[in-house]
């Protein structure tokens, strides 16, 4: 059996095990696998590029699941490869199943999480990226999307992006299936509404019918011959395709049909396809170039996103791999330093933070390590995504500037306050706060070869070197700034050096401080911890540039869980206003005569105050 | 002075006012004000209809700056109006100053913050829906977008929506100046790139030169008329217009400019507008129709997002000021209980999260109540309107259902496993998360009162009701559901539940448990925390659907800072599969027998164990 007819039988056996699949769990999305199934098909079978036996083969093309609640599909998929055997696959769902209700990693042919829509695609403008201008290998990234994603945001922004990059080797594949989880979209089976949008931002179009594998067909060709700009394939399809009980039915929305499905289907089919090998090809490296690494005078000083930029360019030469990103604010996080020593490896992303967390996703694919940066304010904006990462198990690195209140004049919407938790109840995560210049040169290095998400807050304004440009900081650690018997101030970036001050200000008045930096907020240093409460008659005092929930004064708590302490923790509670940095942080109560006051009332207090 | 001499000398005022504010400020934005200044100029003295005595008048037109960073723009405008003196003008962005780096409702005539952008138009779809289906008054909605952020996705998941609803009062003002924070954007002045993808959309386009003043009231007077569908304005503008230092001059975004730009801009003026007022009329009301309050008899079971479907039903029945946003899930957060009882009042946001916030933002300017829900999983991919929101001092209320590894099959892209910790973070907000069916009702009543961001976490699977129909849940409490001597339990959600089970088998090994629900996450009821500690000889198990940081283990030692406990933190660690919701809770290790191991242990420590 060859071409179309081989395709049609390909789509009937994905329509088929998908409700095998879905029947035997209990739940999943047939309906929604059953509408793709042509599309997915004809990809297998004809175009599709991939070494089974070596997934992380630079050669190979690529295949995102935007719509990834379709993964009785995926899982058909790698059946029909090979890949995966019957048995494993009627595990759909189970505990400790490979074969999840999404699809993610634990696989090795799926290369990211999907399962929250509008990512799959902005993750596919990565990979195409990092195929057109990082690796230089002509393979194609394939992205089969649902009509109802279209309405997120994100998916705009990749549309947007990947025709200004001019990424012919991306091609859509809409599945337009008329029919949301409750309801028809926005649009219906209106394919001249998709296809008007995408041509309007400079994409190749074609509308075609999802079930006529000729057209299906046909249409791969002209995405794989089209130059200058990606390809979408609108198509209109059935959702519940090829089953009268639920095509094109309401209601029908990730819910497992019954087996009598694939007796209308035409029973169970074990086709094998052999899947094309992809071209050999090497993929390009970028030969290192050491430079001078930053280093910072003793009291001299530096903003540490300042520090971040020259840290990064110089990682940059020492490392062919590193690559950066950045939302149009490159000038404030610096980012610009890298961009002007490797603008081979620098991505403008313009201010999409979605698509910009998603590209450095779909580029850390390709073994690439990316860094992107934008305000951390802005961060939030990518959260989904961020999330998304952790559970695509993704190597990523952040850089969230302008942290705090100490931004000062530009006021709430621009202060990063929040970024702590949020980073911090991210499934691996690593949270870095530097306070001086040579401290952020050795943590950007350290989250080179870091796994998992990690993220660096850094401060606008500059502040003073403190730490000798041969100082270590392991990640997890902390540092004793100053030793003291009294009180322990902990602060970290901006508020590390108001508690210096404070420090000196109770050395003044007979009272010793001892002072931590807590640059690693996660993993947290607690044997540090631990021994400062003991040494300091266990009172401490926990200043942060952050609001109080979820961020260092917490970590603290939760590193000496149910550990005795006379505890202050100061931190934002009110909404800032505009104001110089310094007048932000004593209105907020965190500068250093704050601390040094909290310190005193707690060495005064002759009991431990509940 | 009338028509285009008044409107160009005005432009030129408020572009003088920005170059002083910003001047006198040492920081600001003046250029990008400059480049927008003839079209509000054309808008405040013709077209805008504003009581500036009245500015919660329903009847006002509204007016978003989505690009916030033009403050001194709107001060300018201000000033113009009458509304604040030319000494409060001169305060920009200083300490306790209204008039902050950005536009924030601490000014009565701001109706939202911005300075986040790609949030504004959002918003004025919000207020734009209001006022077609829920006021019904004739006001029009102006939103003044910069070009940069038209890379935002939600500026298109806007744009989609307010197509889709026909919002012919909203108009979008588009400053194509060209030039971004640190160089040229993706499309330069290719006006018709935004105008062609604009119509794909289904809007009415007009493009023209952003400083002609009688091409800008040609194109309003074009926006007031059109009907059935929303009009955008592309205007071709110059950054820094009218000084020739800075006109269309890279490297002048966000810096002050020098004073000596007055001069050529023809020096200080005082023009006076008088702003026309708007037609009287009086708002819309829904009267309210009482049904009876859902109640769940002891020892049923249902869902708690089910029973906010019921309790928000009936709240909609009580109340007519009650409105509900879902993001094409109400299916499953049963929203769509709410929408068959209140078509009216119900408004279908697709799979666009960000747009389903900003609408809710753009609905309580007007004084309703407004109530969007999704999966808390995907609640994260609106954190930074969450996160603005606060900083507006809006008064939403927002549900996310299917929390934790317990929704069970469909694996870890669909858990809500940061939504504590994130909603934790944000300023001034509520946090609750009932167990049972009652309870919800209870606290979904609760959150009509609320000031500020108030959060419901729901559970997919059905519990067991535990509490009486009439029982109170006061925000900021909690409950002792089961006392006992020997340890306490605190769980929330469906962690109370496991927590029960545990005390009961404890109770057969003749351990006495006291068992908290701890509903109110935040504020959070230290009281009654304390007194369980004392009460149970400093034991405490706390358990979570949730990952560890962030949540309901650190919002208690937070509550407890610096009481000696024997703690033990129970929550999701490891990144979950798929599987049933019983397995993922054992796997988690926050099930009931895990509970009853971890206050076995406790009990069974000779020593607190450090």
């Amino acid at each position: 059996m060859t071409g179309p007819e081989l395709w049609h039988e390909l789509g009937q056996q994905l329509r088929v095990d998908a409700v095998r699949a879905s029947a035997e769990a209990g739940s999943g999305h047939p309906t929604s696998s059953m509408s793709a199934a042509d599309l997915a098909a004809v990809l297998l079978a004809e175009h599709f590029r991939y070494d089974i036996q070596n997934p992380k083969s630079p050669a190979n093309d690529r295949l995102i699941f935007s719509k990834g609640h379709a993964s009785p599909l995926v899982y058909g998929l790698f059946r029909a490869a090979g890949a995966i055997s019957e048995e494993e696959f009627m595990t759909y769902r189970e505990l400790g199943s490979r074969l999840q209700g999404h699809p993610t990693p634990v696989l090795p042919w799926v290369d990211v999480a999907t399962g929250s829509l509008g990512q799959g695609l902005p993750i596919g403008v990565g990979l195409a990226l990092a195929g057109k201008k990082l690796d230089r290998l002509p393979f194609r990234v394939w992205v089969i999307c649902g009509d109802s994603e279209m309405a997120e945001g994100s998916m705009w922004e990749a549309i947007e992006h990947a025709a200004f990059y001019e990424l012919d080797n991306l091609t859509a594949i809409i599945d337009v299936n008329r029919l949301g989880q409750r309801g028809e979209t926005m649009h219906g089976w209106d394919l001249g509404y998709y296809s008007g949008r995408l041509r309007s931002c400079g994409w190749n179009a074609i509308e075609i019918d999802g079930h006529d594998v000729e057209q299906i067909d046909a249409a791969y060709r002209e995405a794989e011959s089209t130059t200058g700009r990606p390809t979408a394939i609108v198509a209109k399809t059935l959702k519940g395709k090829g089953y009268s009980k639920v095509e094109d039915q309401e209601g029908w929305h990730g819910k497992a049909v019954a087996e009598e499905g694939v007796e209308e289907l035409g029973g169970i089919r074990n086709i094998r396809v052999d899947v094309k090998q992809p071209e050999a090809g090497e993929r390009h490296r970028f030969e290192p170039a050491p430079t001078e690494w930053p280093r910072y005078e003793l009291g001299s000083v530096v903003a540490t996103r300042k520090a971040y930029g020259e840290a990064l360019a110089a990682l940059g030469g020492e490392r062919g791999d590193v690559v950066a990103l950045d939302g149009e604010v490159s000038n404030s996080t610096y980012a610009e330093i890298f961009r002007d020593a490797h603008p081979e490896r620098y991505f403008e992303m313009y201010i999409a933070e979605q698509q910009m967390v998603a590209a450095a996703v779909g580029m850390q694919v390709l073994g690439w390590k990316p860094f992107a940066s934008t305000f951390a304010a802005f961060m939030t904006r990518a959260y989904d995504f961020v999330r998304m990462a952790a559970v695509s198990r993704a190597t990523i690195k952040l850089c969230g500037s302008h942290a705090g209140v100490s931004i000062g004049e530009d006021g709430p919407s621009q202060m990063g306050l929040e970024d702590l938790a949020s980073f911090r109840a991210v499934n691996g995560s690593t949270v870095l706060y530097p306070c001086d210049g040579n401290q952020t040169a050795k943590l950007v290095r350290a989250m080179a070869d870091l796994e998992g998400i990690s993220f660096m807050r850094t401060t606008r304004g500059a502040t003073s070197v403190i730490y000798d440009a041969d100082e270590a900081f392991p990640i997890g650690g902390a540092k004793i700034v100053r030793d003291g018997e009294d009180v322990t101030l902990i602060g970290a970036g901006i508020t590390l050096h108001e508690a210096l001050k404070a420090a000196d200000a109770l050395g003044e008045d007979g009272v010793s401080a001892r002072v931590i930096d807590l640059y690693s907020v996660k993993p947290i240093d607690v044997e540090t911890l631990r021994e400062a409460a003991d040494a300091t008659q266990r009172r401490i005092v926990v200043a942060e540039d952050h609001w109080a929930e979820g961020g260092i004064g917490e970590a603290v708590l939760s590193a000496l869980a149910g550990e005795e302490l006379s505890f202050v923790h100061l931190a934002v509670r009110e909404l800032p206003g505009s104001g110089k940095p310094e007048e932000l942080l004593a209105a907020a109560g965190i500068d250093a005569d704050h601390i040094a006051q909290a310190a005193r009332q707690l060495v005064q207090a002759e009991a431990v105050a509940r």
